[in-house]
C-alpha cells in the first residue's frame, strides 16, 4: 500500500478586497442557512453592519449574534452548550479573541466554522488550536481548521498599524522557530518534518519579496500566515510557527505589568533569538525595517527589566521543548544582547 | 458535518546537500527493502555510483536498475509487467523521463514511489500526473503524488544552468498561469480554487525574494516547485501550474524543428503572457534578468516564425480551456510583441 | 476525479477472550505508555484488578483511575480540564457511562480513546457519539470513534443476562429503524444511505443466524453493536440505529418512575413498532423468544400507563424525523396494540 | 494525534429490483453525463437493452459501448488509450470479465467506475482489485473499489442457477479463509485484522441465517460479498477472503481440462477446508444442503484426479502465504477425504 499522508484544509479561502460583503453568498452556497455569529468586543461598528447586511441580504439566519469579551474554554463550553439545534454553522469575525472563541464552538458542535479576520495580527485565524485559558491560565486546545477563510484584504489593509505591525513579526519568527526545530533535531533528537519545515520557511520568505501596506502586502501577509496554520496541521505540531521566541512571548504574557500584542512581542524575541542562533538576523532587522516594525515598537518601548525576567522564565514554559536558550550559557548571552545590541536597546524605554 | 478537504502530501520530503547519498537510509526506515530504480538515460556516472553505493550500504536490493530512454504509457506498461513480486517501492532517478516513467509504474504497481531529482528544470517531480506518450502523442496521465521527495541541494545547484532555468521560466509561469484562471472565472465561469491559487502564488513571490544560485536558492526553487504541484493536487486540476504560456510551449513542441528545454519555452511565453494580461510583467522580467534566463535564451535564441505558428496553435491545443489568448484579438497582439518588445526581439535568432 | 468516500474505522480491534488481560499490551504497543481510566461506578472488582494488573505489567502509567457515577458533559469537561500533558491515551472499561464520558474526554483531547466494554448492553461503545446531560438534558453529543475496541468476549458472556438482553433489544431495533428510514424517504425525501442502510442490516440478521449464549453469541452480537456504530459513522446520522423505537425509549427515559436499561425499553418498542410497519415482527418475536428477551422483560414488567405516555410523547422527541408514528391514527393503533398483542400485554405488570 | 483509520467505500450503492432501469438516473445525479459501458459478451440481451435505454432517456452519452472478451491487463490499457477526453464515467455490465476491466480501466483514467453485477457469482463487483491477465498468467491487480454498486435484485435472482451457486461458494470460503488467517497469525506471526477478520466473518453468518432464492436472499448475498470487497480494503490484503479454498481452485483454473465457475470450486474446496480444519464443517455442509449447492454440484461433477493434483499444486501458487494446507500430512489427509468423505465423494464423476 501507499502509505500516502493525508491532511486537511479549509474548503473555501477567499482573499480579496470586499470579501467581508459577500460573507452571507459563500455561507448560502454551502447551504449553511443558520449561524452563529462570534464578534469581537469592541469591533468597528461599520464591519458588523456590512456583516449583517451580507448575511440578511442571503437569507442566513442569526440564531446567535454574541460579542466575544473573553477567550476561554468555560465560554466556549457555555456557548456550545446553549447553541440551537438549527444552527448549521458558525461565524467568528473579528480579531483574535471572538475566532478562538468561534473555532472552539464550532469544533465542539462539529459544525463547519467560518473565520472573518479584520485584521492580520496572528495566525490564529487558519490554525488548528484554538487560545483558551481554562481555569484562568491559557493553553493551546487542540481544535479544527476552519471550514472557511474568508479574508477582506481591504479590511484588513486598513486595521490600526501595530496589529498588521504584529502580523509581520508573528511571521518572521517562524524563521527562528524552524531553525530551533533543527537545533531539536541535533541536540535530543526531535523529528523534523522537513515539508512542514518547507512550507512554513516557504511563507515567510514569500512576504519577504514585497512586504509593502496595500492590498497586494495584505495579500502576500495572509497567504503566509494561513499556510503558516496549515504547515502546522500538517505535522500535528507547533513547531513549524513557534520556537524559543514564543516561550518569550508567553513569558511575558505571565509577567509583565502591561503584556502588548502577541506578534509585538514575538517579532522582537525573534530578532533576539535569530542572533542567539546566529541565523538570519540581517534580513529579519531589514523586513522589521522596510515594514516600520522597529518604529511601531518605539512609540511603544517595553521595559528592559520585564524582558530579562522573561527570557529567565522562558526555558521552563514548556517542558521537553529544546530552543536556542537550552543551549550553555544561552539566557545569559540573551540578556546580554537587550543592552549590547542597539536594535535591541532601542526597543526599551527609560 | 464538517466538509472539510482532504488532500495529500509526500510522507517524506529531504532537501539538503547530501541527500542523495543517505537514498539507501530513507528506504530503510521505510522498510522499502527491495527497489526498483529507473535512471534518465546519460545521466552523470557519479551519481549513478552514490545513488548504488546509498542502496547497497543500506541493504536495499535492487531489483531491477532500468536506464528510461523513452517516457511512454507503453514503456511504462511493459516495466510494470515485468515487476517482481519482491519490490517494495519504486525509484527514479534523474530529470523528467525517469521520474515520469517512475511515477506511473509505481502508480500502476500501488507502490511508494521515492522522486530523487538531479536538476530542477520543471515541477513535474511532485506532481500528481506523469507526462507520458501514449501510441505517440504526449498526454497528461493521472498517477499520485510521490510517497518521497529526496532533493539533493548540491546536485541540483550543480545541474547545467539551462536547466536551473528551465526550472525558473516553469515557475514564472504561475503568475500567468494563475492570472489566466481568474479571466477563465470572468469570461467563462470556470471556478478557481482560491486555496490552490494562493498557494500557487505564494511558490512564485518566495522564490523571487531570493532567486540566487546557491544552495538557499536550490532550497527555495526546489520548495516551489515542490508546492506547486501540492497546488495541483489540491484543486484536482492543472490550472494552478499552467495557462496559456504552458499552451504555446505545447504548440512549440508540436511544431518545432528542435524542440528547447519545457521551461525554457514557458518562461519567455510567460513573460509574453504576461504582457497581454498587463500583469507582472515588470517583476517577471527583472526576475529573468536577475536570474540570468534572459541570457540562457539568448545564448541559444529561438526561430520567430515558429513561435508565431505556436501563438496560433496555442488556443487549439485544448479544448474548453480559457486564458488570455482566448481573448479577441490576442492573437494578432501576441504576434506584434515578438517584434515590438525588446525582451522578447532578442530572445530569436537571425 | 474519484470521489470515493472516505470513513474512519477503529485502528484496533480485538475481541477474544481473556482481551482485558491484554489491555496493557495493546496500549504499549502502539506506544500509549501513560493513561487516564474511566471505570463505571460499581464495577466488578475482579475486572478492576485485572486491568490494573496487565497495565502495571506492561508499564503503562495510570495518570488517574476514575469512577464515573454521572454521564454529563459537566463531568467531561471537567476531567479534561484536569487531564495532564503526559497522558496519552484514555481507556473507557465498563458499561454505558464510563464509556460515554471516557470518549468525550478522549475527543476534547484530540487523544486516543480505547473502549473495554464489560458487556454488550448497546451499541454505544463503538459509535461515534457521546450520550451525555448537558445542564440536565440528555443528548447526543458529535465525538470520535475509539482509536481501539478491546472486547473481552468471556467478561461480556458472563455480564447479568438484562445487560447481555439489552444488547440483544438494542440490536434488533436496527430493522425497524432502517425501515422507519425508508418510510422517511418515501414521505419526506429523506435521503437514505443504502450502504450504511446494508451494514445496519447486516448486522441484525448475523446475530439472528446463531443467538447463543456462549463465546461465539458474544463475538457474533459484539460485532453487529460495532458495525452499526460504523453504519452511524458511515452517513454521519443515527438513522441506520434508531427509529420510532428510540423514541419511545428516550420518552420513556423522561416520564418513567424507574427507567430500565436502554435496549430493553428498545427492544420492546422495536417489536411494537414492527407490527406498526408490517416488517418482520415474526422474526423478532422468535429471536427473542429464543434468546430468552421476553422472559427477562417479564421478570421485571413495565408500566402500561407509562408505555402509552411515552407513546403520545414520542413523535415530539426529535423534530423533522418522521417514523412509522408520524402516520396518521398510528399513535392510537400503536397504544391499542399495547393492550390487544398477547407478547406485549405480558410485558406490563399489574 | 488521533491515528484513526480512514478506508474507502463506495459513494453510491443500490440493491434494490428494478435498480438497472434506473442506472441513467444514478449517473446523471451525479453528473457523469458521458459514459464508456463495457458489456460482457454474451450478455442476456434484454439486459443490454434496458441499459440503453435507462442510459439514453436520462441523455447519457455512450462514448463507447464495448462487449468484453477476454479480461486481460493489455485489453484494459488498450481501452484506456482509446478513451475520449469526455467520457465522465465507466460503466461495467454483466459477469466477471466486463466488471474486471471496467474496474481497472476506470482506475487507470482515475474515472468513477460504477459496477453493474447481473449475477452474484462472486465478490470481484466490489474488490479493490481486478482479476486479469497479463501476458497470458492470470494475476490479481491493485485498483479501486467501485465509486457505484448497482445491484438489480430482480436481475441477480434470475441468473442461472449456477452463478448463484457460485457467489454461494465463494461466501462461504470466508470461514476457512479467516481460519486460514488466524492458523498463519499462530504459525508464522502474519498479523491479523480483527476489524477486517470479524467484517468478512459477519457477512456469512448474515447470509447463513436466511439462505432463500428470492429477493431478499439475493439481497443478503450481495450484501455479504459487497462487505468482503470492503474487508479486503480495510487491510489491504486479500487474507479475509481468501486461503487454501482459493488456492485450491487456482490450482484447478492451471490444470483442469474443464474449468469450472469460480465460486463452485472455491465452495467445494471450502468444505475440504473445513475438515481439515476442523471448523464449522456441519454450519457449511447444512447452507450448502439449504442452498441447493451440492445439488448443482452433482449436476455437473467434477474429475477427483484433477482435484488431487490441484490439492499438491496449490501449496505452491502464493509464496509466503500459510494456510492449513501447510500443516504437516495435511495435503495426503486433503487428498484422502476426496474419497471418506461422503459430501466430497459425492462431488466426483466416474
Amino acid at each position: 500500500m501507499i502509505a500516502k499522508t493525508q491532511i486537511g484544509i479549509p474548503s473555501l479561502v477567499r482573499a480579496k478586497a470586499g470579501a467581508l460583503d459577500r460573507l452571507g453568498i459563500y455561507l448560502k452556497r454551502n447551504d449553511h442557512l443558520s449561524a452563529v455569529v462570534l464578534v469581537s468586543h469592541g469591533m468597528v461598528p461599520a464591519y458588523v453592519e456590512r456583516a449583517r447586511a451580507t448575511l440578511a441580504a442571503n437569507g442566513i439566519a442569526r440564531d446567535h449574534w454574541v460579542e466575544v469579551e473573553e477567550a476561554s474554554f468555560e465560554t466556549a463550553a457555555e456557548l456550545f452548550q446553549s447553541l440551537r439545534k438549527e444552527t448549521k454553522a458558525v461565524v467568528g469575525l473579528g480579531g483574535g479573541k471572538a475566532l478562538d472563541v468561534a473555532k472552539y464552538v464550532a469544533f465542539l458542535a462539529r459544525l463547519p466554522y467560518y473565520a472573518t479576520p479584520t485584521s492580520l495580527s496572528n495566525d490564529g485565524f487558519c490554525s488548528p488550536q484554538s487560545s483558551l485559558t481554562m481555569r484562568g491560565r491559557r493553553k493551546s486546545l487542540a481544535a479544527a481548521l476552519p471550514f472557511g477563510v474568508i479574508i477582506d484584504l481591504e479590511v484588513c489593509k486598513d486595521a490600526p498599524r501595530p496589529l498588521w505591525m504584529s502580523g509581520v513579526g508573528d511571521l518572521a519568527s517562524k524563521i527562528t522557530a524552524v531553525f530551533d526545530w533543527k537545533l531539536a533535531f541535533h541536540a535530543v533528537g526531535e523529528p523534523v518534518d522537513d515539508f512542514a519545515a518547507l512550507l512554513s520557511d516557504a511563507t515567510v520568505y514569500q512576504y519577504l519579496g514585497q512586504p509593502t501596506f496595500d492590498i497586494q502586502g495584505a495579500r502576500l501577509l495572509s497567504t503566509s500566515l494561513m499556510f503558516n496554520g496549515i504547515a502546522m496541521e500538517i505535522c500535528g505540531s507547533s513547531r513549524p510557527a513557534s520556537g524559543g521566541e514564543h516561550l518569550i512571548s508567553h513569558a511575558l504574557d505571565a509577567i509583565s505589568a502591561r503584556p502588548r500584542l502577541h506578534g509585538l512581542q514575538v517579532g522582537v524575541a525573534t530578532y533576539l533569538m535569530s542572533l542567539l542562533q546566529r541565523n538570519e538576523s540581517a534580513r529579519i532587522d531589514r523586513l522589521f525595517d522596510q515594514a516600520g516594525f522597529w518604529e511601531t515598537i518605539k512609540a511603544d518601548p517595553f521595559s528592559r527589566d520585564e524582558w530579562a525576567g522573561a527570557i529567565r522564565m522562558a526555558p521552563s514554559i514548556k517542558e521537553d521543548f529544546y530552543t536556542a536558550l537550552s543551549q550553555e550559557g544561552a539566557i545569559d548571552r540573551a540578556i546580554a544582547l537587550l543592552d549590547s545590541d542597539d536594535r535591541l536597546r532601542a526597543c526599551f524605554g527609560g
